[in-house]
């Protein structure tokens, strides 16, 4: 199907500038633009391509101001990457879905699937396992006993969901997912050796939750580790036993929380970073990348980084003086030396 | 099932303080505690739930003093932790435990498994592999060829375990583990790419051994890559080829240990440790979380933290400083004009 | 089968010392060495295991002195590493391969597997996708639709290739691989809830590939993450959307790049290290283990290392006086008063 810069605009609520006929078929990249495409401009780090793109439309934000002459017809909006998304979403709601549950996979009787599901084949469904409609479950899932799952679930596949976990509207696991491993707890004996606690909690995750590949959440010991609507989880993120994280908060890659740790809302951690246990994570709270937060944070809204973090400010100078560190001794021995002379 | 006060404290060999007579048929967090559930107390940062606790039963340390009146039974016993451990395995040992080796699993006919196992469906195990008796394994798993495990072993789902692994009795792998995937090993050549080398070894996993959802340890490119008895590992955590790991040594969760490094007994490591090759640490060491370790520590029962790992009293003072870096900057500057100003 | 010192000297192009008859049918580790095995010394910490080692014979470098008699036959070589390589290579080209595509796998009419493949119980591949000659697909692998794998393909268990990904040949994917999970791409609303963005790019990797175990590497939102020819590696890696590796870059275990980060040519990253987004790697860069990466490097062949990461001698000389820190504080503050004392 193809559309023309109007029709687009019209769709994004955005203004067109250049050939207003112009048609498209399917997005590229700035910097691999073709005729026939559309693309997008938001990080300006990208500008220079918009200038030489061979894109026929490119989607810019109001805001813009083209510092070399077009090639390219553009439409301002709100958000060129926002509204990127929008279009993106409304041709993945046309694209054909899978349907049918697969004769070669294994459904429990007692296990409820509810209707217009795709159950591909060697997925395994576990007893008293309700999952709501329009359910997408890809090969080689494993879903336990006694899980109940929402409408419009995705599981992409070799997923594993154990037993008694509960799972909202929405979510969307990616492939290798783990929910529900027990929580690493064991207590010491006397020889040196560790006795496993049995883990008997579970996994609660609200609604539009969505979790990376081979990431991993693991059940209470007691009570419910929790994942509250909207959190974004990206992938070989670990979450202990009995972490709570907020609504809205996203977390990147190789993120780890240790156990009983309490994330707030709308908190951002960049990849890599580490949260120890038994915290607490106040609202709003931005983790620059691979920082390591060995306390809880009370104040909402902070920016920090660093090992341990640290505000992100304080932290940038701090650096700057590290890698200046041997010189600064030196300053400071000679300085001593200085003044041991003059005393003489 | 439900149980007294009385009855509690006589297993645990603890004393009850309030209502002897109380029952319990749950557990509870002390912080979700209902009527007719039990909680613990152990660490500290949790006392305040315990005076408003609706928990029937509530065991606490014998040390412990309570600073407000409490309205619940509690049970003094040694080790509140280790004595809820006991209670949650007590009650695990009576839940009921799956049997029986489903039609829809593909063992191969040199395959020998031992008396009373569970077998999911599409689980997958190749040539002359022998398990153990009792073993419980989930769907999707994969045991190769020539694999040898002892008793009691425990798989959960879409586990992979490469050819030639012996694992010994009481293991358990959760969901997504793989063992014996092959090290990463390559010799360079001279037109700058890389020559895989065959890697020929095994893993070697001894008794009691747990490791986490999605871990990975890798095959030795000669002889075996060694976990001893009684080592816990938890999620997302490497251990490369031909690394050996002492008995009982516990790793948390993304800590990762470079090829051929030789682990003691009795170490603790933190979340997200990461441990060079080719070197040796001492018995009863302790990681702090994120810690970078180039080199061999050789006094055992040290506590090392940081990029690099250095003592960790050391390390906790210098990150007060390295706070205020830019401060000592700026006096060290200042004391050098100062000195420059009364030479003139 | 068994071959003599000359036999094998021939082979590797080196030179025997000692007894050129002795035979050996196995390999092993220098400090595990036994008659009948031959070994190799490369890594010169382990010198010390040379002088007692009963393997029959050592592989060394040429330019190796010994410091004490040796009790074994030894070859000198160009690279004993090398040459170690080549005969495992050797040997494990004439190991008995599987064959045969099982009648448990599911496979699409639509799909085409070329010849003398090996494909496992319980695999799944999907729609359109087209597999070259002499794959070995081990059991619970998913290939999703419209894939596109060369020749000489290696798969272990559990792997997951989502839909549209392009693997060239002489690839290996280790067990729990996830190629081509949606990319981590929202954008937020104005309630502070996250839109997804649809990930409609894919995953292209060229040939000679290996990707170690529970790796991950994501889709593009537009075009393609890229990963180069002779790339390799390692586990539990995390390769974000539209990112390219360069040909023939090594990464060790848990390393992390972000979204849309071109890493270049001749890279070797050891383990942890993390990268941010946007960002280019210039060729023959060397990252020490756990460096954080947060800008552009631009200079070809620099070693770097640290949080963030600096030139690794400058990193090393800070992290000394880093231990220092609060000797280094206090000898300015005593300087400070002292100066101030003789201003009075």
């Amino acid at each position: 199907m193809e559309f023309t810069a109007t029709q687009i605009a019209e769709y994004l609520h955005g203004t067109v500038e250049g050939d207003a006929t112009v048609k498209v078929h399917d997005f590229a990249k700035i910097e691999e633009g073709e005729a026939g495409k559309l693309s997008f401009l938001s990080n300006p780090k990208y500008e220079q391509y918009l200038y030489t793109s061979k894109a026929s439309i490119v989607l810019v934000n109001n805001d813009f101001t083209p510092q070399q002459p077009l090639n390219t017809t553009i439409i301002r909006v709100e958000n060129a990457y926002e509204s990127l998304a929008a279009l993106l979403t409304l041709v993945q709601k046309y694209a054909v879905r899978k349907t049918g549950i697969s004769t070669n996979a294994h459904i429990s009787t007692s296990a409820t699937i509810g209707e217009n599901a795709y159950i591909a084949p060697f997925v395994y469904i576990g007893e008293n396992t309700v999952i709501g409609k329009n359910a997408q479950i890809h090969a080689h899932c494993t879903i336990e006993d006694n899980v109940k799952i929402g409408d419009n679930f995705t599981s992409y596949a070799n997923v594993t969901i154990n037993d008694d976990i509960q799972i909202g509207n929405n979510c969307i696991l990616h492939a290798g997912v783990v929910i529900g491993g027990d929580g690493f707890g064991f207590a010491p004996s006397e020889d040196g050796s560790y006795n496993k606690i049995p883990q008997t909690g579970n996994v609660i995750i609200e609604d539009n939750v969505e979790v990376g590949s081979n990431s991993t959440i693991d059940r209470a010991t007691l009570g419910s580790t929790i994942i509250r609507s909207g959190v974004k989880i990206d992938n070989l993120v670990q979450i202990a036993h009995n972490v709570e994280i907020g609504e809205n908060t996203v977390m990147a890659a190789q993120t780890g929380i240790a156990g009983s740790t309490k994330i707030g809302k709308h908190c951002v951690f960049a990849g890599q970073v580490g949260v120890a246990g038994h915290i607490n994570i106040a609202d709003g709270t931005i983790f620059g990348a691979q920082s390591g937060v060995p306390n809880s944070v009370k104040l909402p809204n902070q920016i920090l980084m660093g090992y341990p973090a640290i505000a992100v400010g304080n932290f940038r100078r701090s650096t700057v003086v590290y890698k200046n560190l041997p010189e600064l001794q030196r300053t400071v021995y000679e300085l001593e030396k200085k003044i041991e002379t003059e005393k003489k």
